[in-house]
């Protein structure tokens, strides 16, 4: 056996160098390859012959431990040993009370390295930071970093269902095994929390924002408490979403006005019993008088009125509440993308200081572009937190390539008032900073389909920890834990991913036009829905002449609730850059771009270009396929296809319809559609996360 | 030497880990773990240092070397090299055109092994019998194996929702990604196929028995393409649900009746245009004016009629129908256990050829235990075919330990007739013969929630291929293949699978008390159900005198429904067997058993021996810790003690219902309730699989 290990190590080290032939992909950025550098290897095993972690680390510690055990052992082949005493110990882990920094120390003159967490859980972030160091490749001398997250809330929303079905979820199903919580702790709910600690992710809201009251309820609550057993050890807190009518639907009350004290009673008797089965629950996440859900409204209450009733709550166990500010009339003739201010800028100063409201980065809905949302600086004495989407609900689902990574930064980059008072210093400004993604993971076997989602939930984490960092080094560092270490494959990945997210704009939603996809699945174009509760018309408004909506202050006034000079930069016809011209001004078909073609014209350039985009991915794909595994290789291959064949749809569907008003046809040196605008028309959605077709 | 000593360190430090290192189960029975004895790896590493695998294997022959690359590499640590003539191979795959059956035999005076496969399939079946020798241990020396199915149609059933919801699932969610189909092949998809071709199964019906008529509209077949394409290599055919009424609801008809030329004609297009995609799809499943469900009855039309209709429209293409047995009227004062025989009886030799009625193993619905259904042994013009569950909707879900090998064989050799004439005998005397399972799969990451779930799919797909084959040795198999070589764990597992289904009976339907679990659930006891739609009190008839239904000739008369002498067996009380006793005969609470202990005491006994048995599950899966991986050990163990806790809610909720009538107090010397009968009313079923909490 003894003799059999080594040649099988050895093989394994010679082969570490070429792709392994099938990757399933479960096992995410911690693949911890072998390191093929026999220097190398030498190196880590010398500076992981003696570790030393802190006995009172608890759980934590075992985690880190367990960490290590994985990682030393796939990468070089050895277990490291575990000393009592620091003086015998070549790597030190140790750590203060609590907190989440950290840092990672080379001792001068030694071959040691100390690691030092403010807390437990920073000292489990250092943990992976250094094994991060090796998937890279470094040496472990002269180490000096030292790490604090800018934002201290970051969080995953699932919009799980307690039957297990996921909201604009595309990657199969929830991950949460009620039945036989809290006995049974599936494997992969313990992969989840080491992949998030990996990425500095510390919360995960565990149920639908459209919530069912009966996630409330103890036969659930007692199954919650051991999710929260399970992720304690990796720092991640447990959150509900919390519905409004709660108190009618499972307690028994006749109203859930937040002003009724028996209501208010009920709230802190459901906090307290969450408290005693989960001591560090982190609070409740709220959607309220949206989209049909229940709020204070229904009881002429105001939402800081709801809100701050939960947060009292809540506050006396330490918990918080996260707001959603996510509202519009269901009103035709009030431009829904001005509702969100217009109901919560009056309300600024009026929460409690355990509420976050949490604003979605821009103020439609998950567009594959947006101005960011101007209540991130206009709510000046209110904690703002930022809420992305990374399932691609309006992004080709799990079928489209798009690193969200880019988008992202956009919206944190933004300045909010000329100052460069960025969005991200905006949500660090809070009294509580928060940043919370809509998860785009499930049961499929690499938990996001597409397998570059996967991009997408590890960019979220690294943003919310460093909102200042480059998505593009970023991307770079993803595809060579993920991916590929080829220096020109890495390359070639990160231009594609890079320009990925210009393609979805591209070929979905070009010069700013937006808010025109299937009505049911949100995949695919859909202008020409017109039915009197939604309508695509009130998005594009396209007529003979013109197209867009006129949203300046001549308009509906979005461009109003900017800060200037940002106002001016969106109001301001010669300023407005061509990424939000027709989002906020309507234009006739002949009006001038800057690149010299007409509006109409410029429309059948970008369409093209997505498409271009689209098909330029699939040669560049095609380059790596030497450095990474077959499997996902071809399934990328085939993924991007399907993306191309969509991209079309999108394009010839869009131009045909627009041009049926237009009537400018297109122009002959363009790709000209294969089919009528009937026969897009026709095209099925055959999707439907909702069970509509169960 | 220095190298030497530090590759030794390397080998020792592997060595050690060996037994603890982590498995999530995802690999099921085909981990191919390296193989520890020296003389035995170079013993197979000169067996497949070259293979000649025959040129027109196509895909299969794909599959084939795909297999033969993962096993080797993972077991030995070398890839096969494939040589271009059979006389420069050690091992030679070629098979005829068609067929399942084949061969594998060492060449006398060579170290040449030969496997011949009467198709691609068959040589695909024998590398997997090769490589399962090679897992067990053996030299390939005088290998001399033939095999043939003894069962032509080894299908699961799954009843998954279109949504991605599965009925009665309990391991998560469907793995089938509709919505990136027929693009994107999930790895797992493969990985699914190659669990089934392992072990035989060679069909799957894709979607629910309570089925969608949309799962036939064209958009969803391009879907399952996909699928079927995928699986072909592997030798899986699909199968789909048809809804009964799927002309009206998807052809635009205005009925569905059977003899209405417009309908049959609407079936034949559709037939048509499956196979026009999927040119050997293996035809419909039908449930069929069975609980809700549409048929041939709401028009007047016998099952046959309904069920040779859709034969015709499949017969061109070689499809088949099953045509479900599972009947019963909405009648509370009709014995429902003789419904299914009074219906279908009258009908055999009315069906065309390329129908098989599927009829469940017993005539209620998937007890614990039942008698074999009286439909095998009384159909003798009609194929038929049987359908386990492989899935424990009425036997713990995935939280019991459960081995069903035991259930299967058990009826699989039920004498129909006094002659020996076994089920299985009447499954393999059908024009078609097939054996269903409904499938217990998901999208967890060990497919089957609990751990030792997997040696039920396992076993009933070994069963379906013989079903002559002994359980234990199966169990055995498993249990080296997928958990510990150590001998005495090996015999410990193996008795506490053995023991586990006697085990369940005992707690949960002791002497054939039956179908008193929760109404909603199936999971749990409610023997206090009682509505006018489903009442527990029909099944077990409890009175302050006596308890059990009298189904003798002197009553319902279900024991007429079986041959002689097996009808005698049933209704002579001196010679029913225990285990059926309540099944078929109603008795006093102090009727003398052949224990010498009154009825009521022997209950008491019964459901004591069932916990007894779990408590030393617990036990002995304590005494294997340190043979199987610490993550699978600590699963399993968590899970018993889950099992522990409802096989006592099961004991004592049933002992205090049943003593409300009876007023026999438990006899102090067994353990006395923790809690009160309204304690156990009380306690909820909160697992819902059909949304209702959504």
């Amino acid at each position: 056996m003894k003799r059999f290990i080594e040649l099988f190590i050895l093989a394994l080290l010679c082969f570490a160098s070429l792709p392994a032939s099938a990757e399933n992909g479960y096992d995410l950025w911690l693949r911890y390859r072998p390191v093929e550098k026999k220097s190398l290897r030498n190196h880590y095993a010398s500076r992981f012959s003696k570790v030393y972690v802190q006995d009172d680390l608890g759980a934590t510690g075992d985690a880190i431990k367990d960490e290590l055990d994985r990682a030393l052992y796939s990468m070089i082949g050895k277990h490291p040993e575990y000393v009592a005493e620091k003086k015998d110990a070549k790597l030190i882990i140790s750590s203060g009370d609590s907190g989440e920094g950290f840092s990672i120390k080379s001792k001068p003159g030694t071959q040691v390295t100390e690691i030092i967490g403010e807390g437990p859980v920073g000292a489990l972030y250092a943990t992976y930071a250094l094994l991060h160091e090796m998937q890279m490749g470094k040496l472990l001398d002269n180490l000096d970093i030292e790490r604090r997250p800018e934002i201290s809330r970051r969080v995953l929303n699932h919009w799980d269902n307690l039957n297990g079905t996921i909201e604009r979820g595309y990657a199969g199903y929830s991950l949460w095994n009620w039945e036989r919580l809290p006995h049974d702790i599936d494997p992969r709910l313990i992969d989840y929390a080491r992949a998030n600690a990996s990425i500095g992710i510390n919360g995960a809201v565990v149920n639908n924002v459209n919530a069912s009251a009966r996630s409330l309820d103890r036969d659930w609550l007692v199954r919650l408490k051991g999710l929260a057993d399970a992720w304690r050890p990796y720092g991640i807190k447990v959150y509900l979403t919390a519905k409004f009518s709660a108190p009618i639907e499972i307690g028994g009350l006749a109203t859930a006005d937040p002003k009724d004290p028996a209501v208010a009673e009920w709230w802190k008797k459901k906090a307290d019993e969450i408290y005693t089965l989960i001591p560090d629950f982190g609070g409740f996440l709220v959607k309220a008088n949206s989209e049909g859900q229940p709020g204070p409204q229904d009881y002429g209450r105001t939402h800081a009125e709801g809100a701050n009733m939960l947060a009292e709550a809540l506050e006396p166990h330490g918990g918080i509440v996260f707001w959603r500010a996510f509202v519009y009339r269901n009103d035709r003739n009030h431009d829904r993308i001005v509702s969100s201010y217009e109901e919560f800028h009056p309300l600024d100063g009026k929460f409690n200081d355990n509420v976050v409201l949490q604003v979605k980065n821009g103020p439609i809905d998950f567009q594959p572009r947006e101005p960011f949302h101007p209540l991130f600086g206009g709510m000046d004495q209110t904690s703002v937190g930022m809420e992305f989407q990374i399932t691609q609900e309006n992004l080709g689902h799990a079928g489209h390539l798009v690193y969200l990574g880019k988008l992202f930064s956009e919206v944190l980059l933004s300045d909010t008032d000329g100052n460069g008072r960025s969005v991200a210093d905006v949500l660090k400004s809070g009294k509580i900073s928060a940043i919370a993604g809509v998860s785009n993971i499930g049961s499929e076997i690499n938990w996001t389909g597409h397998p570059f989602g996967q991009a997408n939930w590890y960019s979220f984490g690294r943003l919310s920890w460093n909102p200042e960092e480059s998505p593009e080094d970023i991307a770079e560092e993803w595809i060579r834990l993920t991916l590929t270490d080829d220096d020109q494959s890495v390359k070639t990945i990160k231009d594609m991913m890079v320009m990925s997210r210009e393609a979805v704009v591209n070929y979905e939603m070009p010069l700013g036009l937006n808010h025109i996809m299937n009505y049911a699945t949100h995949n695919g174009p859909e202008p020409w829905h017109h039915d009197p509760v939604w309508s695509a018309y009130d998005y594009h408004k396209v007529s003979c002449d013109s197209i867009g909506v006129d949203r300046t202050l001549r308009g509906t006034r979005a461009t109003a609730q900017y800060k200037q000079p940002i106002c001016d930069k969106f109001d301001d016809l010669s300023l407005c850059p061509d990424e939000y011209l027709l989002w906020f001004h309507r234009l006739p078909w002949d009006y001038k771009m800057r690149s010299g073609r007409t509006l109409w014209h410029e429309l059948v350039y970008k369409y093209n270009e997505g498409v271009n985009q689209v098909e330029s991915m699939i040669s560049d794909w095609d380059k790596v396929s030497a450095h990474i595994d077959k499997d996902r290789h071809k399934r990328v291959a085939a993924l991007l296809r399907l993306q191309l064949e969509e991209a079309k749809w999108w394009r010839d569907g869009c131009l045909l319809f627009f041009d049926s008003y237009a009537r400018k046809g297109i122009p002959t040196d363009y790709p000209q559609p294969q089919h009528s605008l009937d026969y897009y028309k026709s095209i099925p959605f055959p999707y439907d996360w909702d069970g509509y077709y169960k």
